[in-house]
């Protein structure tokens, strides 16, 4: 498992270099996840159960971004894959031009499959497009299900809401349907599931769409 | 309760404009605390039970800061203290100059304590002096003991780290000696409440330390 240094990428137009690499990306048949959520909703948990179930039928590689430590890395790089841990150099997001040198240091000719597991934080990652083929978020129920109303642009650009920690849910008081009924407000088309990564609860619907936007992505 | 909306100040020197608004605030005798934490974490709960056990003694002033919504001013209004929701414009964080635009709209002249609720982010917010008098941030036990290994500058630039939702140790793997170790290796003197505001749990000690601060401040 390797540590890169980044700094922000300097670029006349952000969406044009992420159009690029989405292309470059597609050609190569390897759709990039892009993961985002505030701290601790539990992005890592996800992956470790989604590498576990499915890892073994796919080709997968992990990119950690975060601004210090490489705790996440080295914790999914024990399960087998590759993985790279990404320091931000204080920043609260990734960029197109960052992803790709990330990519770079993890390689990619060979994944079918790759994580990006963006910096910890509801707000700057959204404004910034990685790339990914596929934009996903995690909302974990002890923050609450008014996060729709405060974080907008979050709930708009992502194509999937993963509503997770469904086991905390009895001493929490969060209103799943009101949550959903928001976050379609902003973004008709989200697809959304509720998970539990450490029981597994509802894990097969999730994985089985990445599933099938690998095949879509490759064919 | 008033919305406003605010624009980043663009200035040459937010630390000076930040000093300057911490001497007009002490001459004035209002104490400003900047409440830090990650979206979710619980800030406006903590401020509710904060506001109901101590708001008869104090002139207490709240400002919320999100990028959108007004629901958490509108719940704290509703305990009968004056309130200002403050829109950010998308942006992450709260500088000196939107906090003194904040305060003008709020009136702090008649105040002795006001809350500033930055924006759910345990990055950006770090970064800017709003000129508060202390710092003050939250994590959530559902967020993980890890978090001061990847979100260092915010445990490095607080006064006091809240450890809030204690209430729910009990279905998370939480180890609270090896986070308040995590966070004085990076900060030897931050103090450390265990609190839970849900049932009222550590409160007390909590509110302790902010009425000192409030005496120390006038003196």
């Amino acid at each position: 498992m390797k540590i890169i240094e980044l700094k922000e990428t300097i670029t006349a137009s952000n969406d044009r270099d992420a159009q690029n690499l989405r292309e470059e990306l597609r050609e190569s048949g390897a759709l990039l996840i892009n993961l985002m959520a505030s701290p601790g909703a539990g992005k890592t948990t996800l992956l470790d159960r989604t590498i576990r179930d499915i890892g073994t039928r796919h080709r997968i590689g992990i990119i950690e971004a975060d601004i210090d430590s490489d705790v996440d890395a080295r914790h999914l790089a024990a399960l087998g894959v590759s993985a790279v841990q990404a320091h931000t150099d204080g920043m609260c997001h990734m960029d197109a031009g960052m992803t790709r040198a990330a990519l770079e240091e993890l390689g990619y000719g060979d994944k079918d499959l790759i994580f990006l597991e963006n910096v910890g934080n509801l707000i700057c990652p959204a404004e910034f497009d990685t790339g990914a083929g596929k934009n996903v978020m995690i909302l974990s129920v002890p923050e609450g299900d008014d996060k729709p109303l405060k974080y907008p642009l979050m709930f708009r650009t992502s194509d999937v809401l993963l509503i997770t920690k469904t086991d905390a849910a009895c001493i929490f008081d969060f209103d799943f349907d009101k949550c959903e009924e928001r976050a379609r407000k902003l973004n008709p088309d989200i697809r959304i599931f509720r998970v539990c990564a450490k029981n597994g609860e509802g894990m097969e619907a999730w994985e089985d769409w990445l599933e099938e936007q690998v095949r879509g992505w490759r064919a």
